[in-house]
């Protein structure tokens, strides 16, 4: 393979278009020459055309039998992202799925195993792994700076609640939103989660109660190594996106604090006031994004293992679950009974 | 009673002095008038005369019958607390006592009712509730600048680890360093607290297990309002003494950071650094024990209710309980089940 | 003319090659047509080939004379400017040029006389005033929310001194580095300096002295409009790239601090750090650097004054050369004197 | 002598009060013995008493005449300064002066030369030099961690600004106000000022120009190491007293931040706000008053010289005239210029 990847997109939405975006102008080794989204609208179509991208259309198979395309990026609706691993797969295409891989474990399972078994490249959209911030974090732990980790403490909430329909079918807030803090979790601990312990509320919107999930959320976490963690969500921080990261061990601690959009403090008779935090996700993980493309496409042109494995997918989505039931059952849950359902 | 409250000290260890100076020199209203110590050293009874205490002795009783001393301030050995303000409520003396004020539940109880039949003023030493950014914080609450509570986070770290003999007879983690976190979740959600789950770990020293206890833990907290609430707890942070406070709401979060000894950044080729936190709780808390004991002060004198009650002391007492039962059960523990115990 | 500016690039060294990597991708609206620079080596001919640029050669002219070409890029030698203006507006190009115009007064005016005739858009390289931070400062004056500006404080020092070889031929500290704070002063007090008074010494390389500059100083303004200003610049800041603006008027004060690689602070046993600033203007500027071309192809497009006028290049060179001859004759200087020279 | 001093206070105004408290309450090793006040109310005798204060009277030369009086603190009116000196001088007390000690160099050389010949210690009430940041950036550089110095930058502007009435008598911002520091910047810089260049405006109360003074000034420092320094003052900060040093030097940089009542950060859909600085100097150097009337009897009681000598005043002095005379003939001035006239 030459040192360019060429790359076929599955879903232009908003996901779609940043992904798109970064493989044409901002991913050195990256190129961008397929599109296809099944619902392709005309200002999708000139978009991509803007682009410079040769092969624009309605059906992702053109995508998966073109035989110069290299990789897929799948970002097409989460109830479509196992069938379009396996095949993928089956077309010999590395593959970079957004998160998560689906709201089954079979299906998930299924998915991996055509992968493994094509053997072929799967990185999965857990973007935080390649912010700034939180890598820094990882690097200090990975070098010793903090010495052995005891806890781990993760602040994600975000700006305003999604639409109650949306909550319905998103898998709830543990498998859509905190899934990305039990990835971050691990990340930093450098070790699997061994057991949660939830707690939730409704307290932003009663209508995400009416639809079975909660929109407030505490989760406590056992490592492996024997650190413990402590994930907290909201699904409204009215002054922006709340994305911290804390990790103390017994040589000190690392706080990441939010990213601002300027370094002005201004100072009046009514207060002292700086800016709020960046306001959502493609304003605050703009380079995380593409950091994890560049490290998909690194990842294929070396044929080294990706950053985030499948497996990763798979592991978080037994956290996700495990937090469901223990919510459920007030009281503790080890990994290992989802696992074994 | 005079605008002057004549005061008796029983107990001149680390904390008495404190309590000492602060009455003779630094609380307005205040007249330290006796100290009383069971095992006094010629070098305590210098420094006490160094103040220009009139009644210094060895026999606490000397303070409770003099009839000169209006109040009395209890920061003996905690398993001497009960029957000292049981003792102090039949002579007259309004009294403050250091936390905690017993380890039994019982003998709690039959202090706070002896000071109760005897109408006089009991507040305990909870002094967190006076420093000036937990203040600040609750201001905010109560005026409702951060809408309605939902997430309150409280980081609570010691610089250095308690002999492990001195961990046997505390009453262990929770009972004798997160008791001071129980008050403040409360102080600031302004809620009881009705649920609590524990995780908890020996991560730093292994005598601290063997001495069956743990020396970090991260407990969850439901309040009666609808409130959650985490707190963490380390016994060595490696930095310094670790005293922040988070409270998030419908309208806004605020957010405590440590208190530093000065305001200067160094940048050099090596890194940009500033101040460790103030080492610990004498530092740290120097001003809050100035404000708690003229909050006591101008309790006696205006014969209002004190700013931290005695059953302030119990309800933080029932959740210690709680909170070692939910790490000896792996379950989530009500309030009400060791209330009821 | 098309919304597309087509651009041709002169001088593909550090500053030419950002510019070039901008217009080709990351500006909407530019498109980069052609690259010239009269020393091009192999290495530079493959990376324009990268970008896919049509044009390449090693013959300014060829970009001059080119008829698709909207716009020329002038980052060529300081000594080129003034010529390759004349020639660019003689050939109807619109042209955005580097900092500085020229070191000769009469040559910079002969140059934007050639423009002017030409009625074209000429836009000078002062980057900073599309600094994420500067820009914010100058968006609150310009609202009124400091009030009337009063004291304008910059602080600009650079992480390493160049070669004293380089100081010899740039003009000096004030001409070459802080031509650059004369321009942001300007900007932020909405006003025209009116006197200088300089003080600097050679503190950090004995070799600049003998090439006869500074480099360390210390400059004090007066604006038309009544403010005062203060610029200090020092060849060697050994933490890094040191780039800070305050804005002080009478409703409030604006500080602007230094941008970070990430929001992490570490405490250990020896410490608290943070990150050192990003290192040099490469890094610090890099977003600036597209805001300012992607105003200059706005101002080209739409027909409209540049953000940055020739005229603001040579308000800067009177008072860089006011400054000169103060710190030479040890008294305040009226930009009037030089202008008049 | 004894290793307590005993104080005689004169001038119960608002700084008084402050020492007075001081010595009596806060200072080891202080004992406030007495105190006068020419024009004593009620109301402040009452405070006195309640002090416990032995002597108390509206004849300083009952202070001066008291045997058992060691040393005695000059807070009266500046115009009584210098008699006062000489007094305390023949009477063989050891003096502290609030500065200036006078506005006229005559007699501020005719009391240092009578404390001199008494062999007394003077120390002059420049409380910055014991206030927590300042002096860590003192620390710094005695221990080299900032290399040499280069660069000293102070911003000193006061809440709100004195009665224009107080302005005429006070001889001025440069001597009034600038003065403290002129002796921070020569305290940081370990130096003494040779040049000095004064910019100055009327931007905040016309009253103040019609009492022939300026409101806001920008100063330029040149020090015999070769140094250069800039001091930034305004008479209005409608944010609060903003009081912040930094040094820069070839190792690297510190900065003194201003401090806050609390670290509370606030984050709601209007902003992020922190507190604003403490207000005035009451607030801001409270434990530097205490500082500094600690280091004036650990001088006394060790006979050393103290921290803020007679010297260090007339030198202060010495840089307020020149800067003066450079506003006045819009030139440089050197020091030697004003001390020979």
């Amino acid at each position: 393979m030459a040192d360019v990847v060429r790359i076929g997109l599955i879903g232009l939405g908003r996901i779609g278009k940043i992904h798109a975006e970064n493989s044409a102008r901002r991913v050195p080794g990256a190129w961008l020459e397929g599109i296809a989204d099944i619902a392709l609208q005309q200002e999708q179509l000139s978009w991509a055309e803007g682009l410079g991208v040769r092969l624009i259309s309605r059906d992702p198979r053109d995508i998966l039998k073109d035989p110069s395309i290299d990789a897929v990026l799948i970002c097409s609706a989460t109830h479509t992202h196992a069938d379009l691993i396996i095949a993928a797969a089956a077309a010999g295409k590395h593959i970079f799925c957004e998160k998560p891989i689906d709201l089954s474990v079979p299906r998930v399972k299924a998915a991996l195993a055509a992968v493994k078994q094509a053997g072929l490249i799967l990185q999965i959209g857990f973007n935080r792994r390649f912010d700034h911030n939180f890598t820094r974090i990882r690097e200090l732990t990975r070098a010793g700076d903090l010495g052995a980790v005891q806890l781990i403490k993760i602040t994600s909430r975000d700006p305003a609640p999604p639409p109650p329909v949306y909550v319905a079918s998103s898998g709830g807030l543990f498998m859509d939103m905190m899934i990305h803090d039990f990835d971050m979790a691990r990340f930093q601990a450098g070790s699997e989660i061994t057991q949660v312990y939830a707690a939730g509320a409704v307290l932003i919107d009663p209508e995400i109660g009416k639809a079975g999930d909660v929109d407030t959320a505490i989760v406590t976490l056992t490592f492996a190594n024997g650190a413990l963690g402590v994930i907290d969500n909201s699904r409204q921080a009215v002054y922006g996106y709340d994305q911290r990261v804390e990790v103390f061990g017994s040589k000190g601690v690392a706080v990441a604090e939010n990213d601002l959009p300027n370094q002005v403090r201004v100072s009046t008779a009514a207060g002292v006031t700086e800016e709020k935090p960046l306001y959502f996700f493609l304003e605050r993980y703009k380079e995380a994004y593409i950091a994890e493309l560049a490290s998909f496409v690194d990842a294929v042109v070396q044929h080294t293992p990706p950053k985030v494995s499948g497996e990763d997918g798979l592991e978080n989505m037994y956290a996700a679950l495990a937090a469901g039931k223990s919510l459920k059952e007030k009281r503790a849950v080890f990994i290992d009974e989802v696992r074994s359902e």
